[in-house]
C-alpha cells in the first residue's frame, strides 16, 4: 500500500505533528509506504511527490509549518488537473490513496474528488477552529496561548499609560480566537464577526472599564464588522479620508474610539505570528492523535472521512458532515463571556 | 445571598480564574455577596472570612495559585470541625452556601457536608487530570505544557551528548501528564502508574532508540512502580545501597538503564514548578468558565453538584457520581501512543 | 530625607524593578522616606505624589509596565512648570530630590532642572537602547526576545508558503532592536535608520536568500527609510495609491518586494507587544541594580547625575555626558553581520 | 585554508550559533573550508571528521545543543593521544588548525596543544559564567532565563501554601546563576559557593521573609556549602540518617529550614532544563558575533588566543590570561544585592 500525505491551505502549528504520527503508525504497525506531496493540491497535479520514511519525520512533533510545503491551488483547475488526470498520475506512481490535511476548501475539494472516484481521506485543519464536525482542530489552542501572551504585554502598556489598546487577532469568519483569548486575557470588549456591534457601544464599555480604574482592552476578529446603521461611524470600506480602507479593522476602530471617549487608543494587528512556530502541547497530542489515526482510517480504506475530535476521543466523520456550514460561537457562549465584561 | 469561596489541597493554575469568573458574574447578574474563606476548610472551621468583591478580583485570570490560600484540613476534624459546628458558623456570619474548589479529597468533604445539610457545591481541581465526569480540568493543560517545555531542552543536551533522559514528571495515581507531554515531546519510553513494566522493558526500549540513533527520552509519572518480578530489579522501596530510598522514581530508574545499556543516563525531576504560575490559554478559558457557571449554579440553588466539562460545554454534575473512582489513564490511550515509541 | 520617584516616557520593561530596587535600599540602609511621583513630569507640576514604602513594591521585579504612570508631558510648560514652580511644589511636599527614570528627553528636563537648582538624579530608560553613556539600558533585550521569539514564528509560515516575510520592530531612530533581533532569529535582510538601502538592493538580497532556497526574512526598524535616489520607489510618503501614507515602512516594504521579486510577500507590524509585560532575567537584573545605586546616589547626594551600566559595573555619569548624541548602531557592528547574510 | 572546530564538555544554548557564525563568515569572506569534528577532543583523536558547509549550518543560530556532539575527553590520553600524533592526524587531512569552544578545561588543553606547536584558537564557553576575561558567555543568559522563570512558578506555589521554596540552580564553583535569577525572581536568601552560611543564618532570613507576610525564596547554587561549625547542622556529606549524602543541597537545606523555623519547606533541583532548549536573543548575539569573529581570528591567524566579550565589544585574549583562576562572584556584588532581601 502507497500513500501520499499533503497540506493546504494557511499553514498551521501541528501540520508537522499530523505527518509525523500517520508516518510513524503507518510504517511500523501496517506497512504502509507514503510519499510527501509538495505544496498541496499542487503537488497531486504535477506528480510532485518523494520519498516519506520514519526518518524524515523525526522531531517533528514540535516543529511549526509544515515540510511538504502548501498552497492555495485547487486540484479541479489548470490542464493537469480534474479527477481523471488525477487518477492517471496517482496510478502512474502507484499511489493507492491520499491524506489531505487541511481545511473547508480542502475537505471540499478532497470530497469532490472522492466522490469521483479517487481515495481521500481527511484530517481537518483550520486555526480560526471554523469547522464543524471536530470539538477543536489542532493549531487553534496555540493560536489562543499566542494571542493572550501578546494581550498580557498589551495590558501592562495600557495600564502605564492609561490607554485604552485594541487587539486585533485572527478569524476571518468565526471569532473563536477573539471569545477564547479574550476570556484568557481578560478583555473588557470582545468583537467577533458573529456579533456585529455599533461603534458607540463598543466605545460604550470602553468607557465603562475606564470609568472603573480600569486601561481598557478591546479584542477584535480581523473578520468583525461594525453595524452600518451607525450614525458616529460607518463602515463603507473607506478609511478616515475617505479612501479604500488598507490595514485591519483594529485600525478603523481605535481612531474613533479615541475620538468618542477622550482615551488615547492604540491598535497592534498580532497577525501572522498567530500561526507560526512550535506547537503548544494541547495541539501536540491532538495533532500526533489525528495522525495516528489517519494511518488506522487508511489501512482499513475508511476513505471519504475525516478524523475528528469528540470529547477525548478521536472518530471518523463522513466528509459530507463536516462540510457546509461552518463552526460559529454561538450567541450563548458569548453572552456566557458578557459577565467578564461588566 | 452570601456565599463562601474556598480553594482546598494542592495548588493549581486556574485557581484565581475561578474565583474571578464566580465573583464578576454572582456580583453583576445575581447580586450576590462574597466572602473569600482563608486556606481551604481550615477558614470555614475557624470561621476565617474576608469580603471578596469585584475589585479584589481584578487582574486575576493569569495569576497562578490563590488568593484564598489553601490547606489539606478535613472539615470534620478538630473540636469546631464536623457539619453541627461549620453550620453554626456559617449562619453566625449569615452564609447561605460554600463554592469548595477541590480535587478528590475536597470534592469528598463536600459532598458529606452536603448529605449533613450543608450547602455546598464543587469546581474540580486536579493538576493530575485524575476526576472522572469532567474531560479535562484547569492545571492539567498548564502543566502538560511546562512539562514538554521542559523535555525539548532535556533532548538537545541528551543529543548533545548522546545520553539517555529521564523526565519524572507528576502524576501520583494516574499518567496523564506523563502521556501528554510524554507524546508531545516524542518520547522513547512513557512509564505511567497504570502500566506497570520491568526495568528490562524499559531498558529494551530505551536500547532500540538508541540503535535508531536517536538520544533516549524517557518520561516517568512520579507514581510508576515498576513491576516486582524483575531479576533486574527489585523495587522494595530501597536504594541502591539498600537503604530506605529517597528521591524520585526517576531517580532509581537512571542508574538502573544505565547498568542495563551503558548509556550514560540522566534523571530530572520537574516537580513543582509544574504546578505554578500563570496558565495557559486554554485553562484560564475553562477556569473562567466553571467559574461563571458555579456563580449560575448558586443562584439557582443547584447544591450538591460540581460543574464540569464535557466536549465543549460546560455541565453539572451530582457529587456522587464524580467521586469514588480515579480517571486513570484508559489501555487504548496508552497503546494508541505505542506506535511512536516505535 | 524624602525622595520623589517619577517615570516618563514610554512604558518600558523593567521599570518596576528599578522603583523596587530604589525604595528597598533607600528604606533599609538610608532610612530614606520615598513618594511616588504619578505620571511623570505631570506629577510634579501638580504636585500629585502618594507615600511608596517597602509594602507598595513587593513581587515588582517581574512586573511590566510602572505602577507610577508616565507621560510625555514637559515640566517646563503650563502656568504651573517652569523650575521656581517646581522648587515651590516640592519645597510644599519637603520633597529633597527626585529620581526621573526616562529617556533622553526626560534626561534632558531632569539636567535643565539641576542646573536651575532642582536636585534630580537620573536612571536611564530606552527601549531602543539609544543613550549614550550606557552599555544597554533595561527593557531592550526584553524586547530583542519578543521580536526574536515572533520571527522564530514568521520562518515557519515563511518556510511552509515560500514566502518573503517583513518583520517591522520598533526604533524611530536607532536600529538596535532590528539589528539584534534579526542576527538572534537569522534574517537576511536588515534594515536600520543608520544605513539607508534602496528597494532594489533589499529585493536584491531577497532574491539571493530565495534562490538559496531560504524563505527570506526581512527585519526593518520603524524608523528605516528609503534610499530616495532609486528608480524603482520614491519614498515621499505616499502610499502606493499617490496618498499620503498610512501604516509601518513594512507595509511599503513588503509590495514593493514582491513586485521586484515575484515572491509572495507578508508584513508583520510588531508593534507595543514589544515593550510590554513581564522582564527578561537580564532586564530585572540590570533594572534592580540601577535602582540600588540609585538610592545609593541619593543618600550620597550624587545629583545632577545617572547611574549607567559599564561592562558589568554600574556607575555615574553626569547628565552633560549621556545628552547630546544618540547611541547608533557602529557601521563596524552593522558590516560585522554582514556575513550572515550570504 | 582548512579549519576543524568542536565544542567540548557540557552542552551550552549558543554552542551552535558559533559554529554557524564561523562558517557562514570563514566561507564567504574568506574561502576557508570547515570541517566538524565529532564529540570534542575525542574526535580530533580519533580523526573522526566530517565536511561542515554553508547548507549544514542554516537555521541553527535559534538550535540548542551541539550538532558536533560532545565529550570530556582528554587530548593527551590514550594511545592516539597527545600533541605529536594529534598534529600527525590533521596532517594527515590537511586540516590547518582547530577552533576549540569550551569551558577552563577544554582551553587549558587547548593552550597546551598550541605551546606544543599545534594551531589553536578559542571560543570560551561555560553556562556557569565562571571564565575569567570575558563578561559574560553564552548559555548564562538563557540559564538565568530558565532559572527565573522556574522560580516565578515556585513563588505561586509557596504564596498559596505559605511555604518556604528551595530552588537548587547551576553553579558548581560559582555563583552567578543563583545570584542573578535570585535577584530577578525576588529572592530573600541566596546561597552561592564564594560566601558560606550558616544553617542558622538561613533560617533566621527566612523567618525574617515569613514574618513580613512573605512565602521565603532560597536560591542555592549546587556548589554551596554549609559553613561547618554550626551546631545546628555539620555537613560531613551525610544526610539525616548518617548516610553518605544523595541528592542536591537543597534537599539538605530544606528539611533543616522546616526543623528550625517550623515553616513548611519544599526544595527543587531544577537541573538539566537549565543548559538545553533554544537560546535566548543574548546568547543568541553573544555566541553568533564570537563565532564571527573566530573566523577573522583563524584567518589572521591570531593562534592562542581565544575570543572574548569586553562590554559591548568583542576582543582578543592569550589562553595564558583566561586560564587559571574562576570568575567568582566578588563580594561587592553580594552585598549588593543584600537590601532586596530584606
Amino acid at each position: 500500500m502507497k500513500i501520499g500525505i499533503l497540506t493546504s491551505g494557511g499553514d498551521c502549528p501541528g501540520l508537522n505533528a499530523v505527518i509525523r504520527g500517520v508516518v510513524l503508525k503507518g510504517t511500523t504497525n501496517y506497512n504502509i509506504e507514503f510519499v510527501g506531496i509538495r505544496d498541496g493540491w499542487r503537488g497531486v497535479v504535477d506528480g510532485d511527490f518523494f520519498p516519506l520514511t520514519r526518518h524524515e519525520v523525526k522531531g517533528l512533533s514540535k516543529v511549526g509549518g509544515t515540510i511538504l510545503g502548501t498552497s492555495r491551488t485547487n486540484p479541479y483547475e489548470g490542464p493537469r488537473g480534474g479527477a481523471e488526470n488525477i487518477a492517471k498520475t496517482l496510478y502512474g506512481h502507484h499511489i493507492d490513496g491520499i491524506i489531505a490535511i487541511g481545511g473547508e476548501g480542502t475537505l471540499a475539494a478532497a470530497n469532490r474528488l472522492w466522490n469521483d472516484g479517487i481515495n481521500v481521506m481527511g484530517v481537518p485543519k483550520t486555526i480560526d477552529n471554523d469547522l464543524r464536525a471536530t470539538d477543536y482542530s489542532f493549531g487553534f489552542d496555540t493560536a489562543v496561548n499566542i494571542a493572550t501572551d501578546a494581550m498580557d504585554r498589551l495590558r501592562t502598556t495600557g495600564d502605564s499609560h492609561q490607554r485604552c489598546m485594541v487587539a486585533e487577532v485572527m478569524g476571518r469568519h468565526v471569532g473563536w480566537i477573539a471569545l477564547h483569548s479574550g476570556i484568557a486575557a481578560g478583555a473588557h470588549v470582545i468583537c467577533i464577526p458573529e456579533v456585529p456591534m455599533s461603534i458607540t457601544e463598543i466605545a460604550a464599555q470602553v468607557q465603562k472599564a475606564h470609568d472603573r480604574g480600569r486601561a481598557p482592552l478591546v479584542v477584535v476578529s480581523e473578520g468583525f464588522t461594525l453595524t452600518g446603521m451607525d450614525e458616529a461611524f460607518s463602515d463603507k470600506g473607506l478609511d478616515a479620508f475617505n479612501r479604500p480602507r488598507l490595514g485591519g479593522i483594529s485600525e478603523v476602530l481605535a481612531p474613533e474610539i479615541e475620538r468618542l471617549t477622550g482615551i488615547e487608543t492604540r491598535a497592534t494587528v498580532l497577525g501572522h505570528i498567530q500561526r507560526g512556530g512550535s506547537p503548544s502541547g494541547f495541539d501536540r497530542v491532538l495533532a500526533t492523535r489525528l495522525g495516528l489515526h489517519a494511518a488506522d482510517s487508511v489501512y482499513e480504506q475508511a476513505w471519504g472521512q475525516m478524523v475528528s475530535l469528540k470529547g477525548t476521543d478521536i472518530v471518523r466523520v463522513p466528509f459530507a458532515e463536516a462540510l457546509g456550514e461552518l463552526n460559529t460561537v454561538p450567541i450563548y457562549r458569548y453572552e456566557e463571556a458578557a459577565a467578564l465584561f461588566g
